[in-house]
């Protein structure tokens, strides 16, 4: 059975437990492991580590995809083993730590980090932990469900230590297509042209010697909690397939749409998901992540081909996908984050990006981040990859948060990661702002009217009036610009 | 003369006066004009449109490269011809018009004007008017000292007005390099790969019967009022090259660097200056426009190839540099702003970014384009496209203006051209914060330490401290974030 996974025989030698194996790794070490949205993380390592840090504390910079599942954020977190930690994380717990000041987080780009790497302008990669299904007969590493930066860390790591996940099936492999950027000066145009290009290898090419331990584990990966869709998200599906609609009837593009890309979580699930009701067909997706939407649109006939860099399920979801892998392996492809969110490939394709905010202001800026612009909730991730080199930058948000208290359309937002620049078309349940072409007080008339919750749509109205009597290309009341963040801190509610 | 340079015969028909050609434009209409950094703009035409509107009102959209030269922007926005103007401008006049909302000014990345235009996501182009230095055999356009987007435009509308500008010399011929992406879905990568890649036309192609008029004008580009070196601007240079030596120390690039980009200005041109003084050689830039400091370096043997989108120069240097156009040619190429401003092209390069910031904030937020949060000075440019995409994305700013009412450093930004996720270094004549691989908080301490004015250090570090004990990933004291910029409105300083 071992031998089918470990294909190439002097690497038996290098099975060991995974206390072994975490022993690799030292206080001060910068560790690259796999994980992107809960999926593909290595399971066991991580927990031998942190075991063995509760005994014996030290400290390492975590580098990963994007998230970790299996609450490994949380657990690493707890035993204090992150002194840094990037480029994306969604774990409560960490997030906990990271807003307390104990770990620094480095929130990138999900495309920039191993640019960063491979040039050395950030420490380098010590180890690389990397879960897989299996390792070729020439030492190629096979990932599971996602790759992330594993390629990049394996191949710039001093070390390799390999989890094979013996309950990943083997099916996955012929899924993965690792191609890694030439270094510059002669770097050639990636060659991906389509969301189906295959254009590298099926497995990750490292010299064999450099994998330092080989853990075998069982572990699955954690199912995603997304809720479903609800008569919020129902109407901003509609709004979305509407606008669409609106783009094919003008000739822009076919039926067939141009590729998909939608951000993780529940209100883009639901998005997708609205699609199985609508004219469009042989859709495809260039993404970063597969939710249950991907498969429901393949079974429905609608989506022909799906491109990412990872694939997280829900748990009745999982028990569907995973025994019908190789039906399903024709139409899927994953690659490198680097990649799946390379501005050189999404601005080609040209992409329709579906991103989430938490709060978008009257002239189009998102905060995708920081609550009450101070506090991180998970990261930018790979919506600033995508929003700003698509054909269109959607971003999708419910109306008001916390019961009313909270309106997602202010005055400013308290944090920018988006600027009005990068975002085309803003859409909550009350409606949708198409923004393209349009200046900053155009769009804040058409955001307020349209996107705005009826509750707070006078009291924007009023704040955009007499910010409007100071002039400017973008009419603020700088004094009280802020205010309605400063208002929900001290009294709990932006409502006056 | 005219014949050398109108050399497909039957176009010799279409000569006509300004006045003429500019009755093809009618109320209503969108009109792409050439020009780009006040380099290569029609002149005769715009000057003739805006003679008539003073009789008989009209409202056009405008669309050029960037900026215009010869007040152009001014003369138009005063006979109140412009309801629209995208993507840039720098005219004090026009800056005024829109800040009083009269012309709604949509800022945009240069890269991506014709983009939108091409998937026909913003109006049409009716009529496109370039400056050109001949008409070819076939009836291509050959541009003056930009092209912007003028390719497009000419190629997307339905009417093209020449202004054959004969003060243009006729060596310019050959230094443009035409290259349209093709359509989504079948486009193919750009095949720029160095600075140097020749992969286009030398004129832009379009249908010779789509030339509606010739206009023969004889007015020079306006020359550029770039500002000598100073001792901050200096002592800003000296702190870059102290950090590049760095990195070629660190063994990340060789003393020939990466390729540069310098944004358009004073500051921007005072540190490609100091590269004169450096032991930097074979440099070679990949930028947008071109200042006399490029040619300073090539003239020195420090600089041996230069592609951007258009050339400015001071009236001095024009002197020295137009005779002399041949001898350059060989080491100079013009781009459409698509492509030297191009994502694919920049992340493939590896450019080293030096752009000017208006305000920069303690995490290394960048303000380019809004005084005070609100009122637009020219728009965010290139800036853009190169800071997200480059190598490095280094913004310079000296650490004081108004005669020390203003600190350029800021606890919060008032205007977000550019998120603390792309820039990586930041530079005033004080000194350099390098924030790669940096936490937010450790950007703070870097910033407030290295880059302030030590008039406003004590008070940056104070803001500072009181907003980490509230906490977060980014701490701030939301109802004091924008105080500095309140004071300043309303005291006239930011000092307390």
């Amino acid at each position: 059975m071992l031998r089918d996974r470990i294909r190439f025989q002097p690497l038996l030698e290098k099975l060991c437990t995974a206390d072994e194996a975490a022993s690799l790794i030292q206080d001060g070490m910068t560790v690259g492991m796999s994980g992107f949205t809960r999926a593909g993380e290595a399971k066991a390592v991580p927990l031998a580590l942190a075991e063995r840090a509760r005994q014996h504390p030290l400290k390492i910079t975590l580098l990963t995809g994007a998230s970790l599942g299996n609450d490994l954020d949380k657990t690493l977190a707890e035993a204090h083993v992150l002194a840094r930690r990037m480029p994306f994380q969604s774990d409560p717990g960490l997030r906990k730590a990271i807003n307390a000041g104990e770990v620094m987080f480095i929130d990138q780009h999900l495309s920039e980090t191993v640019e960063q790497l491979r040039t050395r302008q950030i420490p380098p990669v010590d180890i690389a932990v990397v879960e897989a299904v299996a390792i070729t007969e020439h030492g190629g590493i096979v990932p599971t469900t996602s790759i992330g930066n594993s390629a990049s860390f394996a191949i710039l790591a001093d070390k390799i230590i390999v989890e094979l996940n013996l309950s990943q099936p083997v099916t996955l492999e012929g899924l993965h297509d690792v191609y890694i950027p030439s270094r510059r000066p002669a770097r050639m145009p990636i060659p991906v042209v389509t969301p189906e290009s295959r254009v590298g290898l099926p497995y990750i090419p490292v010299p064999p010697e450099k994998i330092a331990a080989i853990v075998v584990s069982e572990k699955h990966d954690s199912s995603a909690a997304i809720q479903p869709p609800d008569d919020e998200t129902n109407a901003i599906a509609d709004h979305l397939k509407a606008l669409l609609l609106k783009e094919v009837q003008a000739g822009r593009m076919g039926y067939d749409l141009l590729p998909l890309q939608a951000g993780i979580g529940t209100i883009a699930n639901a998005v997708l998901h609205g699609f199985l009701d609508s004219p469009f067909h042989d859709l495809k997706m260039y993404s970063e992540v597969l939710q249950d939407s991907t498969f429901e649109l393949m079974d429905a006939g609608k989506l022909t081909f799906a491109s990412a860099s990872s694939i997280t399920l829900s748990a009745e979801m999982y028990q569907k996908v995973l025994p019908r892998l190789a039906e399903y392996k024709h139409h899927l492809l994953l690659r490198p984050q680097e990649i799946s969110n390379h501005p050189e490939v999404i601005r080609r394709l040209g992409i329709i990006c579906i991103n989430t905010a938490l709060e978008v202001d009257i002239y189009g800026n998102v905060n995708s981040t920081h609550v009450g612009g101070t506090h991180m909730m998970n990261g930018i991730g790979g919506s600033g990859d995508f929003a700003r080199n698509g054909y269109l930058s959607i971003f999708v948000t419910k109306s008001l948060a916390k019961n009313g208290a909270i309106s997602s359309i202010v005055p400013m937002v308290s944090h920018v990661d988006h600027t009005e620049h990068d975002t085309d078309i803003i859409v909550t349940e009350q409606g949708l702002a198409d923004l393209r072409g349009l200046a900053p007080r155009e769009r804040a008339a058409l955001i307020i009217h349209n996107c705005a919750h009826p509750d707070y749509r006078d009291q924007l109205q009023d704040y955009f009036d007499r910010a409007l009597t100071r002039g400017g290309q973008t009419p603020h009341l700088i004094e009280e610009a802020l205010s309605w963040h400063q208002a929900l801190r001290e009294k709990g509610t932006m409502r006056t």
